[in-house]
């Protein structure tokens, strides 16, 4: 773990902290929900991610000595809270949905019991983690969509917001459905395939394009993908591709993989492209497209019949540009009162920033036959939930009921921490890949469309419910 | 410097570095440019920024053994290049506009000469950081701009895209302006100051607003920004910090520095607030607003004149929401052959695309009286200036000309490596904070207007315009 990570925590993380600990509250119990209010894009669902970068933080959770020395120089805390501080380990419970489940909005996604200091402090980074990892694979799962089926290569490393967001962006991307990235560092530390072959300044540093091909393919004959637009993608670039295929690869033994068309209009010059080189016999040569590309503009490639094997999106997935924010949140919902849980409220005029009180489990319902998800319900943690029929209801509607049967039902978070012990074996990448794809067929396909989906039901119980309003009822009698 | 940067590079920069290595042209040397074509957010600067961490990484560029067997798993690489790579360090020359500089489109912002694989290999890295500091400075001068004065805090670390952007973005948001940050990192590692109080979750946790209030004033009386949203910021949040302040701070020797605003009309809210902290003696007690804000919205703000001190802008400014990606490049423009250095030039359809040839110095004109920057200027390395009249014209429409007399001129690049060794004392972050404030007062307003400002002019000097123009006329005739 980089050790800077320690403290990329709000200020004002340490200074509630140093409250806490000066009121004698410091071991005091509270419960703290991850939620996402809203699914960007105006998608229908998201993809969780993020919680093995937040394991290995709070596994390796220590200030070290400069990092309590930087505090004190701040001047804010004494010498009781700094000795306290460093060495402060965490033994909180922690609740959450696995990596690569899809979720939607308004969720609990992790559920965290601890001592005010400990749930407190861990806030801003297990936001951090989660947000961006949640916000890409989201974003990458839509451009993979799009692409039905055809591959998909993640390029962003130069675009991307830092290099963290480079290395666990390329990740989230490849949870998400993607066949490779570029980005050599998540290759090795995620082992994820790795892809590339030559840029435009390979190709300008000799005399023709010709010979820049064949001098690379004399190099490395059997990972030939020949960028051909550095001067003129019909003219030169293919004939030449063509050419050195012909000249040199087939007749050693090899193939030539690919070629790359990087700009230009995708959808003309790959269907002249796929004709050019099936009219030589190179009817396996792939045709990889780059050049800003988003779930938009592949679906348009798609609909106009363009000849391309492999999508290769830089800027657009690393960054979800169209919506490079996902909000979410970490509110307190509880705490505990000589060992009674108290739930509790954050009221606001804005209706959506009302939370849902009370220390809480998430529940899926899944149809027996189909085995599509029917709908989630958030309910209080010690409800019993029926096993064979269920009156679920819109609680922006009640009125709006709906009874279920036939289901089997699941619970979304899984313990992963309990008394700062880690009780969940964190999956592999692959294994978080091949569950995120299993995952993806419990969804209908109107959840799953990029415009204007329908509406996943995410419910709350009938307690909760009426939790709720009774809260409201007291804060409102208060005023 | 963390280790997984070294990986942190397209895959391609192995492939094409492998290829150079087997073909005997490793040390053959190149030159290459990184511009930004378009400035973000149709603004009329930029902010350039990323290079004291490109920098670090140069000067620890290291292959670990790790690495290495890494990059041999992927079957693509013979063992000399990998015992190449792992010894290989950097003797590279690099040139940069120093951190801080207003800057503009088309520009050679950094310069590389160095052998091909050595300039070829670093070029995801220099992307990767110049890129978002640059768009993250850019991004905190325009907010900070749209603020007039004011002060303008950045909250941004729960929302950043990766950690590393949380600390960069933090850095560069202090260059542009900023008076201070949430990010405990970034003030550590950069001696930035550093801010926080409480959040909802801390109120909450108490039985009333006033009791939370009170007892946090206990605690941290010089350190008093309350925030008043969490119940009804008019009827309650208000009141109460009015009477902690009354009953316990200004008795005890203190006093409220502020109150924060979260949610609600801000304007109108702020209005309100403040005549009931001035009537209640309150005069000193500033007004801090946050909640989604931006440019645009602070603008709006003042417009409306809300009473609003201090400004905390997370999402918008850490992300660069409205144009989350600045396309930085990073060109071949030359290479050497017996000691000569030829240009070369990447042709593309799009006009925009077409790069700038030849090893470039860039200068920038400033009016001897005013101070003010008149024009930048793009020329050959090797031309000669003249100091007391020059024409320059519009690259885009050459007969548009204009004649400066009675200038200073500077180039704005500075030698930083110079055979691998670094010749640049890189300036501390007060340092460029410094810098940069008295740059921008080079610029005149006309340019830093945030809705359409006026174009400053980037010129090529008529020797590289007709080199240009020659290398397109030589590439059109070999078609």
């Amino acid at each position: 773990m980089d050790q800077n990570l320690m403290l990329v925590t709000d200020f004002y993380e340490y200074t509630m902290a140093y409250a806490y600990f000066k009121q004698g509250k410091q071991n005091d119990i509270a419960y703290f929900d991850m939620i996402i209010r809203t699914i960007p894009d105006g998608g229908g669902y998201m993809i969780f991610n993020g919680l093995h970068a937040l394991l290995d933080f709070i596994k390796h959770f220590k200030f070290s000595k400069e990092q309590i020395n930087y505090l004190r120089s701040t001047g804010y805390f004494d010498e009781d809270f700094l000795s306290y501080l460093s060495t402060l380990t965490l033994y909180i419970d922690l609740y959450s949905v696995p990596e690569g489940t899809p979720v939607f909005g308004n969720e609990p996604l992790i559920t965290v019991r601890g001592s005010y200091v400990q749930a407190q402090i861990i806030e801003s980074i297990l936001l951090q983690f989660c947000n961006y990892s949640t916000l890409i694979a989201t974003k990458a799962s839509r451009i993979v969509r799009a692409a039905k089926g055809r591959s998909v290569l993640e390029f962003g490393a130069r675009r991307a917001q830092g290099y963290a967001a480079a290395i666990e962006g390329a990740r989230a991307a490849m949870i998400a459905g993607c066949s490779g990235t570029s980005n050599t560092a998540a290759g090795m530390l995620y082992d994820l395939p790795v892809s590339g072959t030559i840029a435009h300044s390979y190709i300008q540093l000799f005399d023709n394009e010709y010979d820049a091909f064949l001098q690379y393919a004399k190099v490395s004959p059997d990972n030939c993908v020949f960028l051909v637009d550095t001067y003129d993608t019909l003219r030169s670039g293919i004939p030449n591709a063509i050419k050195v295929a012909k000249e040199y690869l087939i007749p050693n033994g090899h193939k030539l993989n690919g070629i790359r068309l990087d700009s230009g209009d995708l959808a003309y010059l790959s269907k002249k492209a796929r004709s050019m080189l099936d009219e030589a016999g190179l009817e396996d040569t792939k045709i990889v497209a780059s050049n800003s590309l988003d779930e938009f503009i592949i679906a348009e490639l798609i609909r106009q019949d363009a000849a391309i094997d492999i999508f290769g999106v830089g800027e657009n997935l690393i960054t979800a540009k169209s919506n490079p924010v996902i909000g979410g949140v970490y509110k307190v919902v509880a705490y505990e009162e000589n060992g009674e849980v108290i739930p509790t409220i954050k009221i606001s005029d804005n209706v959506a920033k009302i939370t849902n009180p009370g220390y809480k489990k998430l529940y899926r319902f899944y149809d027996r036959h189909s085995k599509k998800a029917l709908a989630d319900l958030i309910a209080l943690w010690d409800e019993v939930i029926p096993q064979d029929e269920i009156e679920i209801f819109d609680p922006q509607a009640p009125w709006k009921r709906k009874t279920l049967k036939d289901y089997e039902v699941r619970e979304l978070q899984v313990p992963v921490l309990l008394n700062g012990k880690q009780v969940y074996e964190c999956p592999s990448t692959q294994e978080v890949i091949a569950y995120h794809k299993e995952q993806m067929e419990t969804l209908w396909e109107e959840v799953k469309r990029q415009v204007n989906p329908h509406q996943y039901y995410v419910d709350l119980s009938q307690a909760l419910y009426d939790l709720k309003h009774q809260l409201l009822k007291e804060h409102q009698s208060k005023k």
